[in-house]
Parts: C-alpha cells; structure tokens; sequence
C-alpha cells in the first residue's frame, strides 16, 4: 500500500471559465490513476491545496506530521515545482537518517486539465520510482529521480537538475 | 543512456480517416517524451511496428538480437500487451541469467492518440523502474512491474497480474 | 427546439480496449453539446448505431418515417460520412419539395473520443446551420453546407466538395 | 471568402510553465480550423492579443477601420467574452445601418489549449453563422447567434441570453 498526499501544485490547478483565472478545485489524483489503469494499491489524502511558493512553515511542518505518522513505508507527496526541493529537505532533515520511509515528491509544469501537461508521465514515474527506491526523500521529475540534497530547479528552463554541492 | 525499440502494439495505432480503421504510422514516442518533459537520456529504435498477435518467431529473434548487441544495459521496448510476456520469456531465455541487461517492455491498452489512453502514464512508468531495476526481463504495466515468469494478463479484464507458477 | 437523431458512424466510435477496436457505446452527443456550453434546446434521439456502409433501405425507412413524423420542423442527424448525401437524398426525395423541415445531416472523420476529432467542430457548425438554413436536406462538413444534390465526398481526400450535376 | 480578425481573449490563453500563468503566445486558429477540416476559404489577421477588460477605446477604432476596409463582406472576430457584446455595438454603431457586412464575434469560456474548451464548437459555430446571416453585427456563443443589442452576457452563469431592450 502507497499513500499519496496532495498539496496542490500546478499539477491539480484548474481554469475557472467565470473569473477566467487558474484556481485549485478537487484534486485529480484518483481520475488520473484510473486514466493510467493503475493497480498499484493508494490510499490518497488531500493536505492542502496551494499554490507551493505561498506554503509556510506550519504547512510544512503538517506535512512533515502527516509522513511520520503514515502506516505506510512508502509515500508520494504530489507539490508545487517551485518549493518542492525545500520541503523534500525538510523532511529528511525531520525524519532523520534512521527513518525506514520512502517519499517521493512530484508535480507538473503544466497543470493535468490542460492538453499538454507532463502530469500523468510524472505521476507514472513517481510511483514507480517509490516502490523501489531505497528510504530517502527524493524529488521525480523529468523522468528522473533525485535525492533531495543532489537536485535544483532550473529557472530559466524549468528542468530538475542533478546538482553536486559543495563541500 | 537507455535504448528504446519500438515494436508496434496497442501504444502507436493510429486512426486512418480515409480508411476508417486503426494502422500504424510513426512512433508517438518522441512526442511522448517531449509531452512528459523527460530529460533522460534516451535512443530510440523502430524495429517493426506490428500488432503483437502477428508477431513471429523471427521477428522475436530480431528483438533478441538487437538487445543482445545494445551497448545499452538498460533497454525498454514497447510492445503489444497480447504477447509482451511471451516476448519477454523469449528474451530471458535467450540472453540467459548471466546477462547484465535490465529490459522493461510496456504498452498500452488504449492508443496513445486516443484521449483516454494509459501510454503516458505507462512511459512514465517504464522509464523510471527501467533505471532502477536489476538485469532481468520484466514487464511495466498498471503501474507495476513484474518478472517475466511471475505475470499473466488477465483477458477478461485487461489487467496485468501476479502470477506465482505451480512448481 | 430542435431534433437531433443519432445513427452512429466515425462520430461515435469508440476504442474497446479488450478487443483492440473500434466499437459503438453510448453516443458521445450530449457530452460534446455539454464541452461546447451549447443552450440550444434539443430533444437527442439514438435511431441506431452502425457504421454507414452497413446501413439498409430499410434503416433509411426508419430515419425517414421518424423526420416526418418530428413535431420539430429543424433536425440534426449524425451519420457516418461514406452514405451520408445518399440518405439526404433518401429524405429529400421522400418528404418532398413541399416539406418544412430543415434537416442537416452531420457527422466525423475522426472519431470524437480521438484528441484529434473535428466531431465538435462540426456540431457547432451544424447545429448553427439548421437554425437558419431554410426547409431542405442539407449536409455540414468543413465548415460549409451543401444541398444534398450539390455535393460529393471525394474519397482520396475524404473532404466533401461542391458538385453541379449535368444536366 | 471570409476575413477572421484575432483579438485574443480566453480563446488564445495559454499557460506559460515558467511563470505559471496564463498568457498569449500565438493564435490557434489555424491549428484549429486544420483540426475541424475546414475548406471555408479564410483570410486571418491578428489585431491585437489581449483579453477583453483591457480593450481600449483605441483598440477598438482599430477594429471597426479593419473591418470597414476589409474586401470581404463577412468577418469573424474572435473575441474576450467580458466586453464582446461592447465591441459589437461599437461596430454597429461606426459602419450604420447601410453597411452590408456580416460580423460575427465569438471567444471561449475555456481557453483552447484546455482539454475542457469551448472554442472549437464556437468557432465552427460563428463560421457557419457567418456564412448566411444577413448584413449585421452579432455575437455568436453557446450555439446560438444574438444581434448586438439582443444579448447581454450573465455574470453568474457564464452563458449569453437573449435581452430584449426595454423601449
């Protein structure tokens, strides 16, 4: 069993068609999942539903809350692009280096209810790369996987990166 | 680098409209990788682009062939769901239990041109348990990998399930 | 109000992914016209679901009894492209010159469920059409209308063209 | 043949993945016209690319001097939905009652890039208006046609009625 844990992101906004701007509704999680005929077995909550640059410390911390709590070992937190590294690094820092949990964060450069967005391979792609992947918190993107600490976001061209710090 | 053959199957049919019936054209798999936004790094390769059910023991052999001769060690072939077991039972046998490949073959239930389908999600899937898992030959399916010899497809559902063969 | 008749054809087309063709459910009439935030009054009919090239006199019988029998004097019918102008001209001859109704045939050549279907766009052109056009049997494709004894459907491009027949 | 003039609206948003809103690249119409296999002989211009609130007084002198210069006597104008109604009163008023063009305007609720979008049933909807609507200035939405001065937009719902000025 995986537990999924939404926070919004831009993979969950929607169009608005009355205030013609992009607003967070229900998450699509579940109709995506049933799109990708996935068998593998969830459990999904809904956090939050925001937008990643406006999430605060307390909205982390109950993330950090919900994944130590979680019965399962193995858990994917769908998020915002822009924040999804920091809050990745919060909870491993959190968790620590004994914790037996898997968690895998992903999100979208485009949001799902659009033609073109990259959602449902990155949704594909996280909860594959959750099932195996040793414990650690790790960021999917791109079709690759990250440790939280070996990864930037690119700004200028909206690529997850594999990054070296320094010593 | 991951090498990936395109076989044909369910995940490239297109709809001919003077026709009026599903054929193959090109490979939808630039595009796909293009639409997930996926930077890892691929090559790809048609080999045939064929309905599973027609596929012959010679053009198994041609599969085994170029897997055999990838200098890639991690492969991905895209196939048609009827007969990707047998194709990946063809494979394990062929390269043998000392082979250092890990081949991943996936596909589609519905077109990838069709707006329902499940090939994104299924690429996404693929890609990411084709970098992690140890050599073998598996099949990525309903968001679940599975060894060669431990799947069946259920006919009368469409789904990929485990299968643990009497001894 | 108007009428809307189903019969089926490309329009209709489904994928059914256990057999791996093509196949006719539900008609997808009443999700497009809800996507298009239509509010034209219309009363949806299914008369039949086949493939045009499978249609009988008799089934023209049927469709012709039922237009002649509509209170509504507008009528849509969405029909399969291969026999579309003859059963316009079924209808045309059988109601007669002395007719009131406008009736204009529609249908696909891409099925809707297809991402790249013209289905919607030529519901919209058809259901603005009836509404205007003046008592006859018409057919809407390409964004234009023709009177059913002024056009053909050239096969090598599957476009319907204007046509004068000699006299 | 007909003269289609672009000026932007909900019908052209499309999302930007690096800033995450909702912006103006290029118009769709072609693609979408391509995609409704339309055969209408069309000329288009874009004007301008902005949504309809921020339409100026200016902007729309624009519009009406392309439109009284325009060789073709029928013209779409693809359109905001806020202030639709406004720019075809505008015109009205600026080419009088002895103009013989035909203008229809139209827009979306959704913006085309959506997979939830109005737009293609709009447009095929004002392109069929277009060709046999006598000499006026209409808004075509919803699937229905309104004269300038017999529509006004609800706020609430999002859908054009018919209004019927009090004397």
């Amino acid at each position: 069993m995986i537990r999924i844990f939404v926070t919004g992101g831009t993979f969950d906004k929607d169009y608005d068609e009355l205030s013609g701007s992009l607003v967070f509704k229900d998450t699509h999680l579940p109709e995506m999942l049933r799109l990708g005929r996935s068998r593998v077995e969830v459990s999904i909550r809904t956090l939050m539903m925001i937008d990643s640059l406006e999430m605060t410390a307390a909205d982390r911390l109950l993330i950090v809350e919900q994944c130590r709590h979680a019965v399962e070992s193995r858990i994917i937190i769908t998020h915002g692009t822009d924040t999804m590294i920091e809050t990745a690094g919060v909870l491993a820092t959190a968790l620590g280096p004994e914790s037996r949990k898997t968690i895998v964060l992903t999100g979208a450069m485009v949001p799902y209810a659009f033609g073109s967005s990259d959602g449902l391979f990155n949704l594909g792609s996280a909860l594959s790369f959750v099932q195996i992947l040793p414990p650690g918190a790790y960021v999917a993107m791109n079709g690759r996987y990250f440790l939280w600490d070996r990864v930037r976001k690119n700004r200028e061209t909206g690529v997850f990166e594999a990054f070296v710090p320094s010593s």
